[in-house]
């Protein structure tokens, strides 16, 4: 399978590249690094994208930002970063993989244990994470030529604990490579509007 | 207690004033109608709001668009009517409410039963009510002052059959009276971070 995977240099897509490495061929897609560059906020980016690939079996994302801090300071702009990055950034990349994808290709999108566990100065996390697997719960419906869409919904990663560790007291953390295997159930398996949680 | 009802005029808003208001005192806000207007997608419209009615017991928001259509011709701009509008707006009133409600005060928004039951055309409704969900279940957490948030997550209304029975074939509707009950659950009780599900 050719496989696009988005967010290729960051700590996920790493290690999903290296897995799915073994047997398909990966096309790595970074905002600035990789064979090709995208702006995911930037649904002309993202055709451009497209175009340039042209077929592939699967698109993989593991990018997106989140506004994590207090509830009791949050503004309605701060609370649309995480819906113009991480949801509107994922909807984009679906929304014109289905008309790009080859019959029977896979959609991969990310969201996290917050949609399900909430956090102090999560809420924005929470409602994009829910969002994101809502999207696709529902997307599944509809896609057509048999292509599927999934959710691969991490743990904090052990390798981003020196980073989120504070956010995150009490979590099991999980190395990015046993989160890999999760986008590798989606990519080679068969199931679709499932959230594939790694916790 | 003194109860905003934002919404007021609607099929819910109305049924839920003549339940709330057979023994609270309701201030009913419309965007056209009602005692006082806003227009929930301005967070200096909702201010605005606030500022005017000064100390409240309790806010309901029974209010927001969505965007129904196919899945293989919705533009982002599409997917975003939801976001700006039944999502953001509903943010902004929670994100001012929790400076402006008394202490104990409860907020109760509105999500809907294609959260958990995706329908054919429905992809921007599914996503925008899991994100509705989900910020509420964060923010539960981080209210202060004994604060409380809850969604009432109505199944399809009898009173909306006419308009929007196709899209819900097989669904059994509720009577905007039933789904009254679910906001009084809220305001009246004493639950927080949860979705009360009238199906």
């Amino acid at each position: 399978m050719n496989i696009i995977v988005i967010g290729a240099s960051g700590t996920i897509g790493r290690a999903v590249v290296e897995e799915l490495g073994a047997r398909h061929d990966i096309i790595e897609v970074g905002r600035t690094s990789g064979r090709h560059q995208v702006d995911i906020t930037s649904i002309a980016s993202v055709q451009s994208l497209f175009e340039r690939v042209g077929k592939a079996d699967a698109v993989v994302v593991a990018a997106g930002n989140l506004h994590f801090g207090p509830l009791s300071e949050m503004t309605p702009a701060q609370f649309g970063i995480g819906l113009q990055d991480k949801l509107m950034g994922q909807v984009n990349v679906a929304l014109t993989a289905q008309h790009y994808l080859n019959d029977g290709g896979s959609i991969t999108l990310t969201s996290g244990i917050v949609a399900d566990d909430p956090i102090r100065y999560g809420v924005n996390a929470t409602a994009v994470n829910a969002a994101v697997e809502g999207f696709a719960r529902a997307a599944a419906l509809e896609l057509s030529r048999g292509m599927r869409i999934n959710v691969v919904n991490p743990s904090v990663l052990q390798e981003s604990m020196a980073a989120y560790g504070p956010y995150f007291h009490g979590f099991e953390p999980v190395p990015a490579r046993r989160v890999a295997l999760g986008y590798v159930k989606s990519v080679d398996g068969l199931q679709t509007g499932q959230v594939i949680r790694v916790w």
